[in-house]
């Protein structure tokens, strides 16, 4: 069977997001939105699930909302912390009610849908989208380990979308990405992949503690000034080189100071 | 209050859509999927949903998972069959699972939503979205009664969404063209102007020469190495204060070393 370039693109566009994104549920209290959430994903064609400390699972009603996507229930990981959960991943999105006091690059459902399939090209990468409790979403620790915030655009009169709704939303912008993939060829592969997220988490307490070491404080408020510092590394995307480089001037000062 | 000619624009067609679009629902069995179905449109800016036969309303159940949409359902029409419920409209969309012997004009949910809002300029018109039973959709007859027919692209591994998922996309595509502004919110204001090309390049130069007092060199390929610190920095348009606060901690790291 022969196809076009485009079929191809596109099948190829549909397999990596399948392998490499992965939904992660973080405090959820219904097991029916994990079982929704379940549907919602692999109608959409995106079958990892991981669920940080949800507060029944496995249940039957989950099983009974996912109606043919209990493998996706079967597969699903359970962890205990966030930071567990995304240790491995090397790009985070925090779906975010968008009402920050620090900004961060916050966008739309299409646009995270965009960066999330052109990063999915990146040799085994792994992509992480974060979904919080059902009424009170991520809280700000949580959004800061994200590299990404995407906010779903809706109505002032009533803002809040049940949770497997939101990750209906997300589920379907990503497919939909996967199923145009016009321009997709014309990314060009990074030489390096993308630092993990624990590495951007070490980079980000290894320069903590050299602003420590050096007393740099903004004498106002230190707090913001750690803030802006996350934030920075957080959306700049670093790859492993990157990463690693900073890492090692970090450590050289710390030594040249000791002495 | 003055508002930009964009923002009227958009205040009316959000004010459109609430007032012109009617989303109805034939024979849906479980009452809880009319309750999710009312939250979805709410969520997005539609009010007015229309019940054709359900096997059961009003219902708890259905109030339970309304949320903070119960208005929606207090204010739903029940009718006996589509052709009552759809008697005034002026244009019919139907949900389709886009396997009929007849093909007929068939479009993605996006497509749909352009063709909704710019039937919602004229005046007084009024525009149903039809969908149909959890397990069959809509039948050939039901669906020979609509002017335009919309199919969510889902995974062929499991194509059948959940009612109010479906109800949720539609709703979600709907109110998008209302806003019609794509990337709307990248125009959101960041909290402090981007760093001036200048202060990128003093930065650079800073970081470059606190490498050299510290020693720090990759013996393999030093060149290599400046590249990719400069390359980091200048792709990750950096803030006017961020830039600052990485040149004060560069300057107190230089003091240090020097005592």
């Amino acid at each position: 069977m022969s196809m076009s370039e485009k079929e191809k693109g596109k099948e190829k566009a549909l397999k990596l997001i399948e392998e490499s994104i992965k939904f992660i549920l973080v405090e959820t209290t219904h097991p029916g939105n994990i079982g929704a959430a379940a549907r919602a994903m692999k109608n959409m064609g995106i079958k990892q699930l991981g669920l940080v400390s949800p507060k029944e699972f496995p249940n039957e009603k989950a099983f009974y909302r996912a109606k043919a996507a209990t493998d996706v229930l079967e597969n699903a990981e359970v962890y205990k912390t966030l930071k567990d959960a995304i240790s491995d991943s090397h790009f985070v999105v925090g779906t975010s009610a968008r009402n920050r006091k620090v900004p961060w690059p916050i966008v739309t459902p299409k646009e995270a849908a965009e960066k999330i399939l052109s990063l999915s090209q990146q040799p085994e990468s792994k992509i992480a989208v974060i979904f919080g409790r059902e009424d009170r979403g991520l809280t700000n620790a949580e959004l800061g380990l994200c590299n990404l915030h995407v906010h779903i655009p809706s109505s002032e009169e009533y803002t809040s979308l049940n949770l497997s709704q939101a990750i209906q939303i997300l589920a379907y912008e990503i497919r939909l990405k996967a199923l145009s993939v016009e321009g997709m060829l014309e990314e060009q592969e990074w030489d390096v992949p993308l630092a993990e997220n624990a590495e951007v988490e070490r980079l980000i307490e290894h320069f903590e503690e050299l602003m420590q070491e050096i007393e740099f404080y903004k004498v106002d408020n230190p707090r913001q000034l750690l803030t802006r510092v996350r934030r920075f590394f957080r959306r700049s995307k670093l790859d492993h080189l990157e990463a690693n480089i900073f890492r090692g001037v970090f450590a050289s000062i710390q030594k040249k100071l000791k002495k």
